[in-house]
């Protein structure tokens, strides 16, 4: 999707093309913004798990029992959850989802997991008991439960925690089609605003589909006064017909039909995102809105891509559980922006278009399109900034955070404070922006980001500047010579039979012309010496014309100043600490706050106490 | 690979660093250089064959005779060739591949296929009939046979057809390693010229391997004064203390050795690449040479590129068998340039590098980058110009083809020329150059190269220019009139059954304004209506701005005039014809010289006789 043409009533009420906006803002990424249907983004997670790992997703299985021994959740090496799980029957897991007679086809549909719908937990699990098999149970001891399973979560209900909000008045239906049809601009996302029938959204799709969202106008709804829609007047025929009136004169049709579904506007976030930073939950489970803006499954991955490596840090031993309150001082202040932002959305989208300036309860169409600016930001997720804490070295108590609620984040008695006017272009507690920057050693560009994969490292990148200076090549010096020390971060915070970037990977960006220098210039601590693989050709990269993909000027464009600088990376690719070149103490002193001091192995169960959150 | 280094003796006679030059030229192409594995490349060929058809390749099959019966060989219908086939069992089918003890470990080595070691066809099929087998034979009838068995080629043993040209004098030995060495440029592609010991190519490859080319200098040959290398005296270790006599004073050394091998060079050419257009050599079958430019793989999957469509199109009935003479006629030329090539590249890298400009016996390292451009033209394929042919409607005869020899293509009574001085930046018989276009519908960039995928189809490509301008419109009114009527070659060529455009594919490229019109502006043949599908929304595209990658300006690149043209691509995205847009009546007569007219259904029997080639 590449262009958002907003459709309007004229002054004769008839629609017409009044606006294109680029439907992702030019310059902000360098991805834009495709629809990919969730089956594919699911297949791609799938893939991504059986290349890394041995694990497999287990489909079928329902929880009934959650159980938290509270005596045990402070215990860095306790289980204190138990899970029962029930596997049920291939007949029993298949979702009941309703299908629709269509030309004489059978149309499967969306409404089991609308809202409009109830909830059939419960009932599978009844069902289940009915069917009582051998080995149909399981119970599971974890030390960590995280609960990804939607509105209706299940998790959320057995923690007793509670969704805030309400649901709107807006009914929308949703048909999957091959279109047939004279608007020109089918093919583009569309905003279609009628005079007096309601609006209808365009979202062009893969293999000739296009998704229709349509608004439901009153007479589908109820007639008694309910605001719930009845469900038993809602189908393919209705929703059609509803967007023939709203795209009229032109004429929209369609033989096939792929899916469809309605639901009605709900927008509400949860109270909190976990109990004792054992049990947590993610996306739906915590946060609903509409889902016309795409921020459904966006905003949910990255709340789980938030909260992944920060499980997978303390599990495997190398991060306190401290770092775990940042979960929820992180993210329920994303879903609170997204609520108060959809709010606004859904009803510049379902309400009346105004009719010219002093139509003070139309919706006015410059708004409109801000609105659509806004949700780019979200729906990207670079306009997330978060808050100082453990893990985001910057001015503000590390103790509130910006959900509004009091979360306790233990203040480090040495509190690093980032420089953050050094470099103008990088944002503590933003993602690092990306430009490409060339391998020293064979001159190929890369994208930063790429050099800065999710696998749980954190990242330290020296910005060396121009190191045929010989100020810089001092600084550079030192600060070799200082990361390299016995009892810097490197080696008190890296388990000793762990490979020696397993933890954090230093990265190294220099300014000098790349022709000038060759990584034989370099400290050895940016270029690892194996004795089986040689050199570490990896590590050091300048920033300099390439032959084939320009220059990426990742110094212009972060403001790096000539003395350098030196960023610390998340797992997450946030930046934590922006500093200059000389404080090379204050690197260590920042993963002093959290980091967990690795021992000799020998001296392992001595003197290794149950690490304590608080 | 981005760079070339190139590395000769200073006047002290020790190596430094003399040139840097890009390993792909900038702009020749929106790709560029990479070196992949073999395994890798037929492995993408091997998934593409099983996603798009039920074909398997099967390996350990051989043949062991081959029949043409002369009498069918202009027989459309006919299938002149019977192969006998015998299948090998698993043991007979591994290939001998010698191994080498480096380390203590087992190295597998690559001179069962070096030309260092005799074919071994004719002990295989001998050891094979030894274990005869119930089922081990299969006798094939088939239309066309393609031999791309390899510089052995069994299949132009049987055809009694020859390679010419000679074997060098110059032996090289090849090492994949992972390097441990401080020779600063070992992830860049170099060209070391040491003074007296010969030279090095460094190629680097995947997973921390480099490969390296490395010239035996006389001491590893036999010393009975034959030209011939002695393979009992090739291992690692004499080829690792050669590359370390040609790299002082740096070293160079390895842990891990993942191949070898050994070959002296032969520049080689086939005689004749087809017998009665039936049975067809491709690839090493026809040409032999230096491994070291890039050239063996490249060159050879061209040839089958060229191949194959034509092949299909005659096999489909789509096209007569006379534009099968083509191939020979286009890949000899080739061919022979390739090697011609390559006899230079080789003298240049195994010479002895100039002392000074009076060095008259000595290597011109100008000289050297020049061929080294000139390779990439090679590889890339872009600098391939195919002559006047029936599939190229340009100056000169279609009897007389540029391998020198008498290939007779019959002229059409109605020979068709382009204007070639329409568009400067269009050469007939050239690739057509790619450069990005929107999407009339969705705005979305392709590279018009991604539009010509290799599925068979011919193009016409519609240059209508400013279709606002009404002397434009009016053009590609009578056009499109044209190519609908019901004799042109649109309903012609195209069998009854077929698709629409499974023959010809029609797109229009325009330059007014993208937001100026929509596709309901263009004329029916470019958005062909289905019923079920609605209209067809890929065939217009735009020359305009786009919101993301730029502007192609393709009307630029191209030099297309204000008054547009038309394009004619060939199914493998040469340029066949360029011409006015008035002029829809060559277009009919090009065709009109190689297609085959298609009948109604019930009149096939009755009409069409077999298409004799000549």
């Amino acid at each position: 999707m590449l262009e958002i043409c907003l459709w309007n009533p004229d002054v004769n009420g008839v629609i017409r093309r009044s606006d294109r906006i680029p439907d992702t803002i030019p310059g902000i990424s360098r991805f834009q913004q495709v629809v990919l249907h969730q089956g594919r983004i699911e297949r791609f997670f799938l893939d991504a798990i059986t290349e890394a790992s041995e694990i497999r997703v287990e489909r079928g299985v329902m929880p009934s029992k959650l159980e938290i021994d509270e005596s045990l959740v402070k215990d860095d090496d306790a289980y204190p959850i138990t899970v029962t799980l029930r596997h049920l029957t291939e007949e029993e897991a298949t979702p009941r989802q309703t299908s629709t007679s269509v030309n004489g086809q059978t149309v499967q549909d969306g409404l089991f997991r609308s809202n409009l719908a109830k909830d059939d937990t419960q009932d599978l699990l009844e069902l289940s008991k009915l069917h009582d098999k051998a080995n149909s149970e399981e119970v599971v001891h974890a030390k960590y439960l995280i609960g990804a399973d939607g509105a209706h979560s299940w998790t959320r209900n057995q923690l007793g925690l509670k969704l805030e909000g309400d649901s709107t008045d807006y009914i929308w239906g949703v048909l999957d089609i091959v279109p047939i049809t004279d608007f020109p601009d089918i093919r583009m996302r569309c905003a279609i605003h009628s005079a007096n029938n309601g609006s209808v959204m365009v979202i062009p799709r893969e293999n000739k589909l296009v998704r229709l969202y349509i608004q439901l106008t009153t007479t589908e709804k109820t007639g008694d006064g309910s605001s719930r829609a009845d469900r038993s007047k809602l189908n393919p025929q209705v929703i059609l017909e509803s967007a023939q009136r709203i795209m009229a004169p032109y004429n929209i049709t369609y033989r096939k039909l792929d899916w469809w579904t309605a639901y009605q506007i709900g927008q509400r976030v949860g109270t909190s995102f976990s109990v004792h930073e054992r049990v947590f939950l993610a996306g739906d489970a915590v946060h609903t809105h509409s889902p016309k803006a795409g921020q459904g499954m966006n905003v949910s991955m990255q709340d789980t891509f938030n909260l992944g490596w920060k499980v997978a840090s303390v599990v495997k031993g190398h991060a306190k559980r401290s770092i775990l309150k940042t979960y929820q001082s992180e993210r329920r202040g994303i879903a609170q922006e997204l609520i108060a932002f959809d709010h606004k959305f859904s009803r510049l989208f379902s309400g009346r278009p105004a009719k010219d300036v002093m139509d003070a309860e139309g919706i006015s169409m410059e708004e409109f399109k801000a609105a659509f600016l806004k949700g780019h930001m979200f729906a990207s997720g670079i306009a997330v900034n978060y808050e100082a804490s453990l893990l985001v070295a910057k001015k503000g108590s590390n103790e509130v955070q910006w959900d509004g609620r009091q979360v306790f984040v233990a203040n480090s008695p040495d509190k690093v404070t980032s420089d953050e006017s050094l470099c103008g272009g990088i944002t503590v507690g933003m993602r690092i922006p990306s430009h490409k920057v060339l391998n020293q050693a064979d001159a190929r560009p890369w994208h930063l980001q790429e050099l800065l994969p999710s696998n749980g490292r954190w990242r330290i990148i020296v910005f060396a500047g121009n190191v045929n200076n010989s100020e810089q090549q001092g600084k550079l010096e030192g600060l070799a010579q200082d990361f390299g020390n016995q009892n810097a971060f490197l080696r008190a915070y890296t388990p000793e039979s762990a490979k020696h970037d397993e933890v954090f990977e230093l990265l190294l960006i220099h300014n000098a012309p790349r022709t000038s220098v060759t990584i034989f210039d370099f400290p050895e601590v940016f270029r690892h010496f194996d004795e089986i693989d040689g050199w570490d050709y990896n590590k050091i990269f300048v920033d300099d014309v390439s032959y084939h993909e320009g220059f990426g000027n990742i110094y212009g464009a972060l403001g790096i100043p000539h003395s350098g600088c030196i960023v610390i990376v998340r797992p997450d690719q946030y930046v934590s600490y922006v500093g200059p070149m000389d404080d090379s103490a204050a690197v260590s002193r920042f993963f002093g706050g959290f980091m967990t001091l690795q021992q000799q192995p020998s001296r392992v169960q001595t003197d290794i106490k149950p690490e304590n959150a608080q």
